[in-house]
């Protein structure tokens, strides 16, 4: 394993690859790595990208990703992909992917899928986004699908938080898009030649000086406005504005606090869910199986309620 | 509180409604209640519709509402909006919705926005539908937006899962459905009329004998055969054969084991989250507010690895 996180920490290919299944995993010395790897890393911008399945932001990252390789410095990508690991989803898109950007050795693709990782794939996806940089990738780009609990892990792990939008796609997404303005610190609004693309722009400017921003609220000038940016990712067009705003939020929050705050509060949920598994992996080894398995049936029968049944499993591991 | 449970039990419908509030605000008062209530639920059948923005499900959920209604039996709607608590979108769709199904006493809905909520809305979710279960609730619809993991917690809660799907809503949902059809019970087409539809159930049927779910896995011949339903919901159109399907699907667990195996894991994973929420009080109650945010410093710096922090949060908690 020591020879292994040299060659990681000499950007090493193989070994980052290695490292990542490991990881993937779950892995008990991959954890070990990985905290072994932590003072070499915050160095790295690690960029969220969100939006709706169809919004094209698959291709967008692929273009944003030869954009920054332009200004020089690595670029690592790690897509979290719903599909089931059984359809094999993930591994297709890679291919997609590394057909598109083969050959630039500055540019690492890791795709995971989501499926059944219940709950641990924020801490999964941050691992990654840590192999990355104590690897010396300048800047990480993580992409997630979907609306909601995804959406906002992806915003307390990334510095900056870029969602894309796709010009009308329906009624609901307008209630939708509140939710998605307090996590999104660059908008983009790709498919921007479709004719309806002009009122999805106008919407979200709009929602936006209507002050739904979370830094409104307590009356303090907002030290970063969100821009509302146009892409047409499949012809190009716009990634070098979309580049340019990405490293303006990074120089924005290197220069005030807001990048400590983001290292803190990554911290923060690093321990508690460390904390979480530790605690977790105390009660399976201090009370039995068939025990666990009781209350659970217990509980489920309705002749105990869950209150009771935590407070026997607290009363068993107390006494081990 | 007992004056207030006696009530809820009796379905007064003020009572379900000031309790479903404590809940959502965090009352510990109001986690004693659920456990009071435990004993008296379990008889409820809990139906959990999903899908991406724009398919219509609201407006399917309100059918199903009014079509379960005239087969007898009251039915309780809770809808998740991923709207920010901020905008009130919740509370617009509450109205939106009292106004379709407005004057009739057996359906009782409530809304409750997801945002800000983080890792603790399924469990809020899960009290709620208890509340209406110890309420005499036959049927309860928990309606939530989003592809991801909101989706497999739905899975999970829920005894039968109902995924609406609109016609060709883009490239990108044809990777995403493997996922999707992992945890359906019941797929729903809407907005059927569209030209479109023909090709989406189509595709979702062949995915579906392609074998990609679960139980032919391990070749065993699955006892539900997941059936792909068209529906034009504005219309309603199509909505009995779906609640006939609903029923249909509540038999067939009835009659296996399958009734039984999602009451235990939904106690179980109730049990879990209890479990962790009792650690992590002990832990603010143990050690100093000073001390934990030292630790949290002192990794978000790379002073420190999180393993370390949390060996030393272990300790202090230990000596305590």
């Amino acid at each position: 394993m020591d020879e292994l996180l040299t060659q990681v920490r000499q950007g090493r290919r193989r070994a980052i690859a290695r490292l990542m299944t490991l990881i993937e995993n779950d892995d008990t010395a991959a954890h070990t790595a990985v905290a072994v790897l932590h003072p070499f890393t915050g160095q790295a911008h690690i960029v969220g990208i969100t939006g709706s399945p169809g919004s094209g932001k698959s291709t967008l990252v692929n273009e944003l990703a030869k954009a920054l390789r332009g200004r020089g410095g690595q670029v690592g990508i790690i897509a979290v992909d719903p599909t089931s690991p059984f359809t094999g989803g993930a591994l297709l898109g890679d291919r997609v992917r590394m057909r598109d950007l083969a050959g630039d050795e500055g540019i690492f693709i890791r795709s995971m899928a989501s499926r059944g990782s219940l709950g641990g794939l924020s801490q999964k996806t941050g691992a990654l986004a840590k192999v990355l940089d104590a690897a010396g990738f300048e800047t990480i780009l993580i992409e997630t699908v979907g609306a909601g609990q995804a959406e906002v892990d992806i915003a307390s792990t990334a510095h900056t938080t870029l969602v894309v939008e796709a010009p009308g796609m329906g009624d609901e997404i307008q209630s939708n898009k509140a939710g998605i303005l307090e996590i999104a610190d660059i908008l983009v609004v790709n498919k921007a030649d479709q004719p309806t693309a002009v009122n999805t722009v106008k919407a979200l400017k709009l929602m936006l000086q209507l002050g739904l921003r979370h830094e409104t609220d307590n009356g303090v000038e907002p030290v970063w406005q969100t821009p509302v940016l146009e892409a047409v990712a499949v012809e190009g067009k716009g990634i070098e504005e979309i580049v340019t705003a990405v490293i303006r939020h990074r120089e924005t929050l290197r220069a005030n606090s807001g990048w400590h705050k983001k290292e803190a509060e990554r911290s923060r949920q690093e321990i508690n869910h460390l904390l979480q598994t530790r605690f977790m992996a105390q009660l399976r080894q201090t009370v039995p199986v068939a025990e666990q398995e009781r209350l659970i049936t217990a509980v489920a029968q309705r002749e105990m309620d869950a209150y009771t049944a935590v407070d026997q499993l607290l009363a068993v591991m107390s006494k081990a």
